[in-house]
């Protein structure tokens, strides 16, 4: 009644980030214009995410089932990480006609239309940038992560996943319909009186996450909303709530010998004030779109993407100087060779270039940012992924 | 030739932790009367302990057969936990008419009695008062615990189970008698001469664990007893062993409408001195009992039980101050209501109220202590349990 | 389309590891002329490694297939480590008329001839003195190693095994000939310009393993030689690599009553310098040899080995002192019974003897260096394995 599964998914990847020396001046003739940092790596889940996992579902009759998918990151590359964790799923449902109530780790409703409607899936070099600048977004108003210490996957950020969840999903067979609600526990403590609240502590309601997905997949087409917010940071004592709120729109058409795929993200980290006397930080908005397509050729797929964000700090504009917003694009091409429905060959190629400021790359060492005192602006970033994912 | 088998149990718990001021006075006219600290998570382990697990036995002919078990806790709520120990059983066995022996990291023969002779099986808020102090009890006098950072069950109190164990366990069928003997080694260093060990070390017999558990089990009556001394901290050179020496008795009798359980339980923890001039610190008793009742309802069981304990620390009376002993008591009621053998949906609710300094909780955050320099005492614990078992 | 298998290996060890009074001398009268530390213990992995793995092959047509190989080191005694990691292998392979590719964590070609030339295969306390020393050989001249913590079995010296790797085999039925190829990615970052390479980095190609061995078997006899070269340091502005560069030639015959064993290894711990003005630090150099003999009696099999190695320096000869070079050999006998092909008991005995400041052991606690200030040299450590190995 157990179905063990697994991906085992491995490549040759490298990766090459450039900055440009910010402002070229006399104080720094003799420093390097440009200064690129690289490497070649043996890497994982380039083209599926590596992974084993255990599930299993149980009739219980009257059309009532109960299930449980506990599926843990893995890599292979280095034999690091085993099952060490269950932190890509989690999961125990009770399902029926009215639909499935689902405890546990999962995906977040406002993650899928960011991956499901990205050519590359949010895997490897080619993974879109509305997915990459919206995974580090949190930290922008001071929201923190936390992680278990050598394994990926688990945070607190909840951008991709959130722990300690209830789910509900509605039953399949609504004429195409589809859609799903999140609630995470933050599992904070609360005080009684509030006064007792240790000044410490002070987040009560950090790790809180809310979402929703609605969508409609019938023949060629698929389409779906999703709304989230997840809170990031509170101050008990001060009166403030930091929360990303996040609403992306995303569809596919597959005409056959081409299928097509868009996103529109847009997503706000604020500061929510109690106090009428407080004057928060202004927001910071990140708006991000994606046009993609793969062509099937034989037992191949070929997939390209483009994607772009945006960021606006609200800044209050200023007579003589004006920032503009960093913003950022990237176009990905690649190649999928079905060796069988469970072995595939990849090669994924990328580019990355970001303005005014933006610094997202697809993998790799971190931009250089000082060189001997002198500030360097991350330019592009390329990359490559050549690999074989064998599934199992 | 192997069985992969689990528990994905998750729930919505609650815990409710009160303090009162201890000492009411005009030093702090201001301060609230008693301070709440509560908590709403979803939780693992309500009904049963979640888990995976890996099992096998070979028949090696004329009766002798070898096996492993090895079992890991697993997290499912937030899915931090995977495979990365064994910590619940590990165990590889060679059984035969003369009974089995067993090596590895197994459950203390002490700590059966506390969990089979209780409606709630020491899973959730249920979980039964000796239990619950016994589990800290090695710590009062300086007793340490190490454990593995980021997981849970690993510790060196051995109250629950012991790692680097010998056990032996008698054959089945001796007409219902049944026991067990274990051994764990401390895997400590010994010097020759004894002078040439290191101060800072000084710890060769800690963690070592000694017990034995016998009883009798036959249509609906089950009774067995268990002795043992864990040694959880020594010193060569002052000659002093500080070890918890447990006794417990448990039964239970089945009569169809309702089963019975009962236990008593008498642990110390005292510090041996080898030098007759040192005075050792006074023991620290704690006795504890227990009273519980299951009731068959359908597919559901009704589940009922009272548990109290006491501590005493043997200090000398005084003439003026009498400080009362700490003492604490449990009540638990819950509701399983079975799908099928391998699903239950349950419910429990419980409350702990401690006296004269106790401070036992059902869960959750830890209770206040101080507040604003004065100091407040445990009182009550209160909390529930509603969730999902499904094993597979 | 899985295979589950694993070893549970588990047993009573004893080490007993003795130094004596370097310079017995008037300033420490008093002092005992032998230190002896000693440790009983429940071991794992005494004959075979614990372990729990997944692997699988699907066949894709035409001779191809595609296979992995994810396997957990286990610490099946304490229960410590589950499946944390596939330190012991994690692999996915493309196989055909060609030949293998193997992209993951897998044995280095240069510690094969270590461990199927020892009667004892390289566990428990018969390990031969050659796979002894080269474990900690990195060490010598600065190398780090890093690791999990907590885990064992991930480590950066890849003496036994190498991340990152891609490896090639020569395909089976070559007339008895066998080979195979590693290279293992260091993963490290390049700058460019190379001057922008920051000073605490300067480890640009640790990690990197380059290695093969060659081999051929038929009927009773197998012989099989390797070479390896492990950059385990590097400082890019100085301008120096460190490498251990490890040759070694083995061979078993098997005449049915007895078969032998028999290997020679020689490795260098070097510095190489690209300024021609710098003097780089001397060689250090080892050398082992091992002769064994397996004796196959009924179900059981009696195996016995010898073992040396010698560390050359190569400092300049002085005219007043010589510094004899530190040596030590091994004898080691055991006796394995199987009681079914899966499961065996198995004892153990050896004995090293350690000379000129060598200071290996079989396992236990660290020899007593110094005592009271006075200096101590390693020179016995004796020890045993008693258990049983099953395997599913």
């Amino acid at each position: 009644s157990v179905t063990l599964f697994g991906v085992v998914d491995a490549g040759v990847s490298s990766y090459s980030n450039k900055s440009d020396l910010a402002v070229p001046s006399l104080t720094a003739p003799f420093l390097p214009g440009s200064v690129k940092v690289s490497r070649t790596a043996l890497s994982n889940s380039g083209y599926n995410s590596s992974r084993i996992g255990f599930r299993g579902t149980e009739d219980l009759g009257g059309g009532l089932a109960a299930s449980f998918w506990l599926e843990a990151p893995i890599s292979n590359d280095d034999g690091q990480q085993g099952i060490a964790t269950f932190a890509r799923r989690s999961t125990v449902s009770l399902s029926g006609g009215f639909g499935e109530i689902r405890l546990g780790r999962d995906y977040t409703p406002t993650f899928w239309n960011d991956t499901v409607f990205d050519p590359f899936g949010t895997n490897g070099v080619g993974t879109n940038l509305i997915s990459t600048a919206n995974t580090s977004f949190g930290t922008w108003l001071g929201g923190g992560t936390t992680s278990v210490p050598g394994f990926t996957n688990v945070t607190g950020s909840n951008y991709v996943r959130a722990s300690n969840s209830v789910g509900y999903f509605l039953p399949p067979n609504l004429g195409g319909f589809y859609g799903q609600l999140m609630y995470a526990f933050n599992e904070r403590d609360k005080y009684d009186p509030g006064a007792a609240t240790p000044t410490a502590l002070n987040t009560q309601r950090t790790g809180r996450y809310v979402g929703g997905r609605f969508g409609y997949a019938n023949g060629p087409l698929d389409v779906a909303a999703s709304y989230g917010n997840s809170t990031i940071g509170d101050n008990f004592f001060v009166g403030t709530t930091t929360s990303v709120k996040t609403f992306n729109l995303g569809a596919s058409y597959d005409f056959g010998v081409v299928k097509l795929f868009g996103e529109y993200s847009k997503a706000k980290n604020e500061v929510d004030v109690e106090n009428a006397f407080l004057v928060a930080a202004p927001d910071v908005d990140l708006k991000g779109w994606l046009l993609g397509a793969t062509v099937p050729v034989g037992p191949g797929l070929i997939r390209v993407a483009y994607s772009a964000v945006k960021y606006d700090f609200n800044l209050p504009t200023t007579p003589f100087f004006t920032t503009d917003d960093p913003k950022a694009n990237k176009f990905a091409i690649g190649y999928v060779h079905n060796l069988s429905k469970r072995t595939a060959l990849y090669a994924t190629v990328a580019r990355v270039r970001n303005k005014n400021g933006a610094g997202l790359n697809l993998g790799g060492p971190a931009f250089v940012t000082t060189l001997s005192g002198a500030a360097y602006a991350p330019k592009t970033s390329t990359g490559y992924d050549f690999g074989i994912r064998h599934a199992f």
